[in-house]
């Protein structure tokens, strides 16, 4: 979807909040909001962050059209005076962001924005849009490859994604997770996700038989040729017919593909049928409603298969299709700059956002290299490396953990700075890179599938206390304001 | 996702096979490609068609710019003939298609294409992804909504869409399945899907009491109020702030939001206290990770709920978010124009495409209105209603049904002729109320969401003919291709 567009990608409490906030004289006062995300999708150990270059396109060039004043106009609810104030708006704001492809876990801010107050409202759906729907698919992704355990993966799924961004992004976000490529022609062209593909059964069904048409397919495509083999009964007809259409074209870098059927069986069997014919290097590659679970099960069963194309489950995330990440008010900021942190309270006490403006440190342990535990920090406190330091669990505060010969590295870094993109946004290519380095940051522990290890997210001393003390104030000042 | 964006989203085999199909002769032979689904999502009775409008603008204004084809040049695969013809492309062929907000059943044509066979292959991406997207929220909300038992579901997903797309055309699709409304505003300004809001938590945090965010939100919108009311505590905070900023400013247009809690027993409680103080017009809305099953539940439970506002689960048909519409070669015409009826042959014979161009026909029982049966048949073959009708079920074809008294009525209508738009697409209030309509034909047993009722679609006797012949033949012709 275009940038021009996007402006109204907006939900409509955005602009009815806003125009209060302007009518009230609150527009102008500085916000805090943190992106936070509450479970790992699929009740995975860790998740991929994703999305912020569309995030950050999106801040740097939202303005609104006449066009788009012209609609709200006509809703008959927005006073002139904010219609006007839409006229000249820019994001004026800073913003920090974990970088792409990083491994990141719940309760921390992935994002945090601070920003006069309408400007940081309007920009809360897009901004939750495009982090939700890349994490989502970047984290789906690299379950699926490391399922597949140094096999390629490709992402088949356009046709089944939720719209077209849905495709696009979704491939583009497939790639950060570690896929090797996609089938969508338009994530190659725009993102540069190396796009391919072959044949589909159609081409098939257009000749008189399956030989001419493995035939003349290699003939044409001499360098690649991928052969859909299963149109018709794959070995009996399928896998010989694309033997002696390699044979017979002396075609060398080849592949065949199975799209139904009992894939390790018929893995099994194509790869005999293939090795016989001296064939050793013709790959297989399946691609039949995988995910990360048949995969593993395909693997442990002895499948021969070097290449898996995965469909509709990675670009929907079908087993557990939503991310959940929210956007909450953590601070605001006092006629003189003070930050005044702020806090929403819960029945449950997990699912308190934890306030205030905040530095989020990664602690590596030097010797391993490892990512040991993430700790959360008030904006200005810093980690002293050079002494033993102590960490604790802020679900069950006994629990502590001291530190020595260990690194901190924040992981935010500044995107905009004052409403200026101060980030140079990496190419796709570093993202993936740096995600798959940052994996492997992480104990398999907390990678494996079933009961991963829950990485500690600890809040520091100065942090909790903040926290316990907003707690306490709130519960007296709701006593008050529900007086009548 | 802009139109002249979209001619590279398509997978990348279709410009494989078309390059092809050019280099070999075959690009000119008209073909037919059927798309339908095998299974309706939620193991539900019916889906809902939706996406058409999509992808009849997609069709029209597809075009290859000079971006586009340097681009593809890039690949070094494809020849300067295909380059070049693909400066030229325009779709020429005829489409048929079911109109939106028509419920639809496994295994009927959705959509008929009969073009050139490049033009067929190259548009199959875009049309699988529009209708398939569509028709998945279409179908998700005309469940949330037959939940809601007449109450109204607004659809609140945006910020957990899979993509802008996502956001934008599943709030379209969701209220052709019966939403009354979206938070999107750009699903308001592009398709007219009214949209509204009100406020979020940090509306309440940014004010020094909840009675103050209250009671100003009241004073600029006093025509209606929703008040957000679980920020602090709902029942001892939330709910006497609102009254009291509810009397206070006058306000009688007014609503509660709850977005948190048992939302059964507080809703119940919030009725009282509303009712107590007189505001028996105040509405009370729920929207917390809500879809069919919940608010079946809480219906049944007595939850005080006069509107769903509905997130994640509708806008990515969480419990099953995947619509798996297929675009499957159904016939060739031969150089004199004759049609060829072609299969895909399958282990799984209900897996097995109903071959040739075809006639769909809804089959309606003239006394009471309802759907009997779908018919298919060839595309020249008509249904006299006058006589008494006997179909049989193709998956048991002893089982007949003679029908008197009837009306039958052809699904697909005309979209494109020679590539030309020939439909007048219905405006979304009218495709919403079509919905309502058709869905009013199906019977109670087909509606249920536990084991419906199994809606019959049923073959001609000419059809199933034509499908047997070509099966027996495709298995001989398949032992004779295999052989070495």
């Amino acid at each position: 979807m275009t940038c021009e567009k996007l402006s109204m990608l907006c939900d409509f409490y955005e602009f009815t909040m806003s125009n209060g906030y302007l009518k009230t004289g609150m527009y102008n006062r500085n916000t805090y909001f943190d992106v936070f995300f509450r479970a790992v999708p699929d009740k995975g150990g860790f998740a991929i962050a994703a999305g912020l270059e569309q995030a950050a396109e999106y801040i740097q060039q939202l303005r609104f059209s006449e066009k788009d004043i012209a609609f709200l106009r006509s809703k008959n609810i927005f006073d002139e005076q904010f219609l006007n104030y839409l006229k000249t708006f820019r994001f004026t704001g800073d913003v920090y962001a974990i970088p792409e492809g990083t491994p990141v876990f719940p309760n921390e801010p992935i994002m945090t924005v601070r920003a006069p107050a309408i400007e940081a409202q309007i920009i809360e759906t897009f901004i939750l849009l495009a982090l939700n729907h890349q994490s989502l698919i970047a984290t789906k992704a690299n379950r699926i490859v490391r399922a597949a355990q140094g096999r390629a993966v490709l992402e088949f799924g356009s046709r089944r994604a939720q719209g077209g961004d849905g495709a696009v992004l979704g491939a583009r976000a497939a790639y950060i997770g570690g896929c090797a490529g996609t089938s969508c022609t338009l994530a190659d062209k725009l993102y540069g996700v190396p796009a391919s593909g072959t044949m589909a059964h159609s081409w098939v069904q257009m000749f008189d038989s399956e030989y001419e048409a493995f035939k003349t397919y290699c003939k044409l495509y001499p360098n690649n040729a991928t052969l859909l083999v299963d149109t018709y009964n794959t070995i009996q007809s399928g896998v010989p017919n694309a033997i002696k259409a390699f044979k017979n074209t002396g075609i060398t870098t080849c592949a065949i593909r199975l799209d139904s059927g009992d894939i390790s069986y018929l893995s099994k069997e194509a790869r005999k049928l293939l090795d016989e014919a001296g064939l050793f290097d013709c790959k297989i590659v399946a691609s039949n409603s995988l995910d990360e679970h048949l995969i593993t099960d395909l693997i442990m069963q002895g499948a021969q298969i070097d290449v898996f194309g995965v469909g509709e489950r990675l670009i929907t995330a079908k087993s557990d299709p939503v991310f959940g990440g929210v956007y909450k008010l953590v601070a605001v900021e006092d006629d003189q700059g003070a930050i005044i942190p702020k806090i929403k309270v819960s029945e449950n006490i997990t699912k308190i956002p934890n306030p205030h403006f905040k530095e989020l440190y990664r602690l590596f342990d030097n010797e391993r290299g490892k990512a040991l535990a993430d700790e959360l920090c008030l904006y200005n406190e810093t980690i002293d490396e050079t002494a033993p330091h102590t960490i604790f669990d802020p679900n069950a505060v006994w629990k502590t953990k001291t530190l020595t010969n260990f690194t901190a590295k924040a992981l935010q870094v500044p995107i905009f700075k004052n409403g200026n993109l101060v980030y140079t946004l990496p190419d796709i290519e570093q993202i993936r890179t740096y995600c798959a380095e940052q994996v492997d940051t992480l104990w398999d522990e907390v990678k494996r599938f079933e009961n991963p290890h829950t990485y500690y997210v600890d809040l520091s001393q100065k942090l909790w206390d903040i926290k316990q003390q907003l707690l306490k104030a709130e519960d007296d000042g709701n006593c008050l304001t529900a007086s009548p």
